[in-house]
């Protein structure tokens, strides 16, 4: 029934507008995020059938989280509701160079903390389900939340359902040592792996001499059908040049190189896994799902929030050629 | 050193404009609260010397409360700060009859909630203070912040330095019964009893046929030199009839009823701790208490925010009569 | 599979903030509205399965509406999407006494216009709903919409489906006399009639000594098995009483009156329509019908939009008991 | 070729949203204002032909001042425009009672205070005008422009062009003693007297059993064709009864009273000033003139900023009978 | 009596801020557009006397767009009011490279549509005009509309009066081979075409080797006094380089070529041609007009909103030499 | 007691949002600012004692300008409250290449211009003071306020307290000519010179090959123990190259260069300031003096307002090494 099921914390963003530090803000702006949440809008937004699985409190921080995904037409009727627990939160000030972006998060104590194996209906909810996405976020916010991850790894692998993973390195909640433990053990399940240099070197350990050459190591040591890998490039806050890479079946596709102008790059690395998927599953076409993926993702950084607002006919035209200033 | 020490945990406030709702929110204002630091700046907004002993957590949400509590001239040197811990939330949605305005508070896991006896030096802080000001939110958010209580009241006693109580029943933090065993041992500590008829009844279990009399029962159980007691009249969330009396040495003033418009009640409660204390402490003068109390108390309605940015020209400029509708 | 189907335009509402006029403002606040949509969004909000029918120009501000009603719970699967025509808007400024709140359409031309009888799928639609929900505006925008919902109505009654009408005379889109022509060919089909004095009065041209004997001339020149009316009293712009009475198996049953402050009464019909079918259909029980029908809307004029934010919790409370200043 | 020219100073006004006090804000509105303008703006926006005559600093805030007259339709051909000196600037605070809205003046050193006699050409603008509008503000602000007050009082006289005067008291500018002394010389040259019973005590030291007998007391005294009196009943920042009545002839008018909600009341007097001129001058009819006047102002109160956004539709509407809640 | 009249459609713009989406957006800025208006504008800011003559409905809408041209000194005694029809609109959103920049029409059935001839009084308000501005978008709105222009277009030729045009092709209006033929049949009555390759390219079917080249065949081909050409270089959304060039009395003038960050490039073309003629119509100074043109549409890229809000003084500074980055 | 006192106005600035201009404006944030507050701001949030002195007028604004100082941690007992004159302002536009940024003072009037000798008690503030900062704004004001400067210098020297001076030409309040001569006057007092080459050109008439040069130059003719220049390099109102280089005992060192993108580039150059004093006089150290001040300012550009809301870890981590485009 779903194209694709999502599973990992929901979270609200608080953000002040125009560049301002939180110090010195007198209100923020509100947008939901939580990558996986993200892949799961991106993918409903490209058309595919969507669930997103998780656990969030029931008071108006949790419903404003499932109402805003319902919104871009997320089946949301799997999401535990828990009496207990908080939402999780994280505060983000936009940077300007030579100030980085900043992310405070506030999620200790989430209800999504509190998941553990047992509370998922995982056999009904993969049962015709073409894919799972997972990040490594969700198995490091607690140890009942990667206890509860592995179950749904068992549950696909049961199902038949295809595993994808980004790897999604955060520093802030677990260290590479505990995340290359954790992460290692579920490589064995995942069948569509995306990541970056970065992540790839800090959890696993691994690098090459460039994203093809690694990504090449992945597909070598890990059982995964696709290893994609997106590249950033740029020292600037505001622009950078965006691509990325597929390796599958023993060959490599490269992307176009954009070059983006970033109003707010928080969830780009979400919106190529929605791509990739919305451009691949439907007929396995690797390349298909490498333009979409960075093309979709590109598009992300020219809008405020973690979501990508845009739709197929965006990407259609931006992989139709050079867009002009105004479209009118 | 101090006219007033007042200790308690400081809170970011996130409410949406002009009576949304959170699930509808697109964006939320921040301000600064928590009972005994809306005490604090009231104080000092009125001209008293002021410090606020809290813990905060050392982080831009933390430094966000403390930078506001001095921007109104509040010494806030006595602060821990604490490298764990969250800084306490609380989400308000203002109502209109016949939805009352609406509190979700997410303070769980914070930074004061860890905070224990011995992380703070009393003695010095109290040395040469006039008066501490408690509530009975403190006590209720951790058995070790309830325990750091009875250490400040031990302290101020060993100082001579007068205690201020608001009673101020919470009853999202706990339940009457253990309200009622925590603050009823508090009591013995009390020079300045602040309540309200609801309060007193739910936590103390006291009722009265009025005020007054209620008053005078505390006044007779408890060995506290003053009772003052505020009153709210009517069922509308935008207006109220506001008064207070106060009994002390075996007599009751009562206040001048006000009747007032509604912009936001929050903190109201506090407005008068503040403007009492700071018409009493001077020259322990009752009936200056009750009218500064009140009065400050009836402007907080009028603006925004747990704070009341009023000051004493406006106080004195109520209490000289009647306002025209435009000063110019 | 439903159990409230509500068929009707869907609008974006543009509205100048603080009691603007259109002339001085330079920003609006978008909301959605319809009368019929904000039924749907009130009846899901209340709990029930219930789907909105319409048809939107597949353009940015199509997606919008349908994109807000997927955020309440909507299903939106049955909108018809049109490549012609544009969304319908309407322009509000609020309004404080003597200024009356005011409406500027600007709906000539939209998609929905254009809707003929066999765009829609009634037979699988209302194959297993327990209501159809209609207003009189539906009718009133344009010919082949009226047909169109003569189409609904045949179909509604060729699966036992139950209709329900509010007549909401809209005096800028028809006269009186079109109206009662229109509607009055309406009410053999209709078995839960929600309606106004004034409104029965101009389209219907009947009048009573009051709303208890104005229902009882409804329910008797009319086959419907319930006939509920409203009341608001007072001439200011900010305050009302708020009121309703029911007319079903020749009783008459009457709420309770509430006393509001008005933040936005556009929509308030419309909520009292949800909460009655939603206090109603369950198990036909006219005083709960009543109640939370009456409760519900009483609670809309307190927040911005047509849509009320209020759920099943609100109107409990409120059920309860008087609610306090603040929750907390 | 002009209906009416008004004499006196531009201003902008700053003020915070939502009731917030000055020292809280991070923000302010922008709006002009001026007694003067504001006449010269309802004058206009009620269908007459109309100048205002003042002086401009050329920087972008007297720019702004010109701009939103001429948005108006106001004639601004006759401004001087200075290089030296400011734009004139006041900060308003709204109130809530029992917290009055307060001005806080910051005109000190505008280019408006030099003006002085010789700079504006009177003989040409009043030459085919038929009332000039002056107020008591002007010959308050300088020495000079009180000269200039005088100079534009005797060119009216020279060209038979009627003077209407609004007292319009400012305490902050002037004392009761060096008003009434200026004022009292203007009175000999007015035509149309507008005031109140609270300017008239202070300014011209008249007082009276009330408002009727008083206008027949400055009748009697002064020249005048017409004295119009206005009045403001209620205690409360939010909500009064206004009403006014008018003497000539020997007669008395009085007006209806209305229940007004107060959005925002600065220019209320101002507006009436407003509808009586452009209700009274086309055909010298008093009841129109009151029925205009307090009707326009009674709708001022209904919007932000000193300017009424209402037209004579408006008015109309408002005279044709009680308004319903919503107009659509 | 003018130098410039302007004919064509006004509008109202809706666009969300900081690059929002239209589907995200809870509020949208109000601007007023439309090329010929915008044109108007800048004659009117840069001193000359400007007329803008259009067909609005009477409504508020309506009431600002023609409100805020008198803002601006445009002479707006000329509009047809209308009480049939609505007033166009159109929404936009500001976009980010590689997301262009988009705008969303929503004209259908504005009253300026159903404008014909005979409704304009051409022979008065262009018998003492200097130049009448037209652009290729009126002719495309309406069949209507398009013979408006063209009885425009002879009693200009009658009056003497010279014809500007600006090409302006509108994909979303019509089609390359209408806008030609239409178009085509106006270019004998121009005296001064404004255009871009790309527009000429598409509508009258020209290329050329480079724009000068191109200024040449046009020339060549149509009996224009002027032939002005504008260039946009680079694919960013957010910055370009602008330029243009004139070809007039067999002669080219190149412009400098200006670096310009884009906060919002809506408006550049009209700002162009606002001082194209602002330039050049006094004393016909093709060089002056280049200049200015260029410079003063440079400075439009820097501020939101179609309308340029710079002036005579800004275009001196910018000619004078390189702007330092804060002014003071 | 103090490590740096700042002495000079503060001021409130006015600015609109998003790159409009103040004629478009319909609302302006607003800020604190001047030159030595920015400075004082500085050091205190990079951790050292700080003492502001200044003269505010007793209103909201003068408050506002207070509270906000001491917000910061600044120290605000030593301000004279003055019943006369009004809070200096100025009005900010901000630009986008080629349109400069742009301000427009209104400080004429300013209770800080009536300040004179005797009115500070220098020997108290500056008694145990180790560095007393000035700019050359403040003896531009007025010529009691170039006195008093003159009486702190001499208190400086007597009570051994180090001067530090930014010479901040402002050509809004005098010529060069006068700047000269006083600052010139002013040199012989001062121990830290912050300059610019553009600032030392205009105002002593020094020029060299390059900033090192001059520096030379200045440390020459001039006793100061230091002497810095910063460097902007880049016509671009929104990036630039930023750096700067410090001459101290017959050494140069010079600071690596940032390139940063500009969000509000007001206040770097005190930004420059503050981080030099925090970075140099704890241990009299050039290098970490440049390091700091050159870090410190360049993150300054990134956020809005004239204050630097960054503190000593942002400084370490940009010190640290290149950021990442997001901190999580």
């Amino acid at each position: 029934m779903y194209d694709v099921v999502a599973f990992g914390e929901g979270l609200v963003r608080l953000s002040p507008a125009h560049f301002q530090r939180l110090e010195q803000a007198g209100r923020v702006d509100l947008h939901i995020g939580g990558a996986e949440l993200n892949v799961a809008v991106g993918v409903s937004r490209l058309g595919l059938r969507t669930a997103w699985v998780s656990k969030l409190p029931d008071n108006p921080l949790g419903r404003m989280i499932r109402n805003k995904a319902r919104e871009q037409g997320v089946v949301t009727d799997h999401i535990c509701w828990s009496e207990e627990g908080r939402a999780g939160l994280y505060f983000l000030e936009l940077g300007a160079t030579p100030r980085p972006t900043s992310v405070t998060y506030d999620r200790t104590g989430s209800a999504f903390c509190s998941l553990k194996p047992g509370e998922i209906d995982w056999e009904t909810i993969l049962g015709t389900a073409k894919c799972l996405h997972l990040t490594g976020i969700t198995p490091a916010v607690s140890t009942s939340a990667a206890e509860a991850t592995f179950e749904a790894l068992e549950a696909a692998r049961a199902q038949s359902c295809k595993v994808s993973l980004d790897l999604n390195y955060r520093a802030k909640l677990w260290d590479p040592e505990s995340a290359g433990r954790t992460l290692g053990a579920m490589m064995p399940y995942v069948d569509i792996l995306i990541t970056t240099a970065g992540d790839t070197r800090t959890i696993l350990g691994l690098t090459a001499a460039d994203d093809a050459e690694l990504a090449g190591v992945l597909a070598e040591r890990y059982p995964c059908e696709v290893v994609a890998v997106t590249h950033r490039e740029g020292a600037s806050v505001w622009k950078c040049r965006w691509s990325g890479l597929v390796r599958a079946k023993g060959q490599t596709v490269t992307s176009k190189v954009y070059e983006v102008d970033i109003v707010d790059q928080v969830g780009r690395g979400d919106a190529f896994a929605a791509g990739f998927l919305a451009g691949y599953l439907p007929a396995e076409d690797i390349a298909r799902g490498l333009d979409v993926g960075i093309a979709f993702s590109a598009l992300k950084h020219s809008m405020p929030g973690d979501i990508n607002w845009c739709d197929q006919r965006d990407v259609d035209a931006l992989l139709a050629g050079p867009a002009p200033g105004v479209s009118r």
